[in-house]
């Protein structure tokens, strides 16, 4: 185990009818007379839960700014909108209503707002923010992660770069969860959802650290809850508690618990980002695809976590063959059950062309003056290798 | 699941050499000028901790004030005594250096400075405390959990009723551990530990919420992983790894995460409380003995619930027999592994007289007015019946 500090500020709040509190928690963090409310689709309007917020709100004398419209992979140019909104009506803190793109757009114009140069600095490397506006989520999607992490990531369409900040100080302060705002989500969302939660874990389960018998245990732990629970909620979309221990393991799987006193990897989601980034394709499916080809690129390094991995988040026996068979059988039930949530395997089935490999990993990599992960470090050729493998017949 | 609410503010420092932080991060979360250091022993002045501590306190400029002598079961006398030199010497920042006995003291002199009432009122259910000074921990021993909880337990020795207060406002600003600290303490009072943390993780795994597969696979995990390591910890004493397993497993099992949805129980270590107020034997000893006649007496309850827990932490296969035999099979492992750390198993290993068993019964039960847990609600009748097995022959 390595030296760690960890804390966790944000409050969740969870359950059934919780966001009639938003107004209530907004009020016990901060004194604001403004919020905006940021937000993805027209969903949240044809449903009660934007009236329901902007009641709560009222209720509170606080007057209610939208900054609709963010999209999967949410886009830089959104967030300076919301950074010139802001400033302009002097709003000082932000709701989040959505998934993940909603929470990380919020989080950037958070940081963005009290800086006085362009926020991409911040994702870029140029600068650390030193403030932030406070923010705030109400999720319906789970799997977000982001609703209680310390990251955000944003595209830049000045070269579809995806980037992301990693801060303490960007934690929500508050996020409210009510697993039955997410039962209106088409299936192959939640999906998606299982997916990156899933990925969450993984990116922190696999680490050359060595004496991590806890935090595995606890990872193992919510991963087998996730894949019972994962397949279930497909099944049962309105069914509370299948839901309910989804959404909840979301959370975990991204707050930082897991990878106290463990080395992380990432490279699976960095591969995947500049897949996402590319083609528009969902942070989940991306990652649905990259990740079991990051593990068959990987697995030798560390044989004996494979097969860890494999006996008890997998229930390979541990007579299935020899340490390979295992660990390789660990893998193919993952893209099995991948597959049963309705995710694709291969780029193909995603119906992505295999033309750009170098031009990905170039960006990935820097053009190959950085190497991606930690478990094994890939360079520009290792990651092509992973594109490679992607492909699928 | 139910609902819930779940924030956990306390920062951990963790890992080697994380005392020579103290100053630092002190001065992170106050602008204090003078701290009261809360401890029991002297042990802590003849290895070069306090030393460490004062150095780091210097360089920043706060003066150092003392109050040693807490004894386990921490008692209200002392704490009467640290509010009075934190008024007078106006003190606005404690430090507890120690295990969950300074800590519980610290909590309690924190909230009663800026109280005009007595400080008891809030353990006996009298008054809520609106402000606390700031509280911090270096924690010497595992499993205290007291280090990132919202709880504090002190005994009033008039009349030893020993009492607790549950509160987030009492969560320490933030907790040092390094598990090299912890290294020294004699093997009794690390299996004393290493069963408390078990009984923080049991008392919210005994639950009658249905629904609660995540929590439940994460209590289960960290089971595992505290079984595991904490025999090889008192077999091995210095070895880094396994303590440091069961030092940051001590602080999950109490720091409020694997409650998150569920009712909790709590009425092995009401009933264990009761005994080590009476005759002074330490909290895990109690909890030793009676956490298992607890389990005797409610297991026919949820017999399921009993199976899951035998099956998925002992390790007994479901082949074993009935499902009564599978779940008594478990608690007999639990009770074996609890001897293995050197633990009593009865009242007589502890050398406890069974002639005060309806004087403790009316005490936690105050006279058969209120019920103890949730899991069963025990009265006066029950309590007496648990204490009854506890005899031993």
């Amino acid at each position: 185990m390595i030296n760690f500090e960890f804390s966790n500020v944000t409050e969740i709040v969870f359950g059934k009818e919780t966001q009639k509190q938003v107004g209530e928690k907004i009020r016990k963090y901060s004194d604001c007379q403004k919020v905006l409310i940021v937000y993805g689709s027209d969903r949240i309007k044809k449903n009660d839960l934007f009236q329901t917020v902007e009641e709560s709100l009222q209720k509170q004398k606080i007057q209610c700014y939208e900054l609709g419209g963010v999209l999967p992979n949410p886009r830089l140019g959104l967030v300076r909108q919301g950074i010139e909104l802001c400033r302009k009506e002097n709003i000082t803190f932000i709701l989040a209503v959505g998934g993940g793109s909603p929470i990380d757009t919020a989080k950037a114009i958070g940081v963005g707002v009290p800086y006085e140069g362009d926020v991409w600095d911040f994702y870029s490397g140029k600068a650390v923010p030193k403030e932030t506006l406070k923010t705030a989520a109400i999720c319906t999607i789970p799997a977000a992660g982001s609703e209680a992490s310390q990251s955000s990531v944003i595209t830049n369409e000045d070269g579809w770069f995806k980037k992301g900040l990693n801060l303490d100080l960007i934690r929500p302060v508050f996020s409210i969860m009510n697993p039955e705002l997410t039962y209106t989500l088409p299936k192959y969302q939640i999906g998606c959802g299982v997916v990156d939660m899933m990925a969450h874990i993984m990116e922190r389960y696999f680490t050359n650290t060595a004496d991590v018998d806890l935090t595995d245990r606890l990872c193992e732990a919510a991963l087998r809850s996730i894949i019972i629970n994962g397949e279930k909620t497909l099944l049962y979309p309105d069914h509370y508690a299948y839901r309910a221990e989804i959404v909840w393991a979301g959370t975990l799987a991204h707050n930082g618990l897991f990878n106290t006193g463990r080395e992380q990897d990432w490279a699976s989601h960095k591969i995947a980002q500049e897949l996402s980034g590319k083609y528009d394709l969902a942070h989940g499916a991306s990652l649905a695809i990259v990740f079991p080809n990051w593990m068959k690129y990987v697995y030798t390094h560390d044989i004996d976590r494979f097969v860890q991995f494999a006996v008890r988040v997998w229930d390979v026996d541990l007579a299935f063959g020899k340490k390979e068979e295992i660990a390789l059988e660990g893998i193919d039930r993952m893209q099995k059950f991948f597959q049963k949530l309705g995710m694709p395997l291969t780029l193909k089935e995603a119906e992505i062309p295999a033309d750009a490999f170098e031009e990905m990993a170039d960006k990935a990599t820097n053009k190959d003056t950085v190497t991606l992960g930690n478990f094994v470090k890939l360079n520009k050729k290792a990651v092509m290798n992973i594109y490679s493998r992607c492909k699928g017949k």
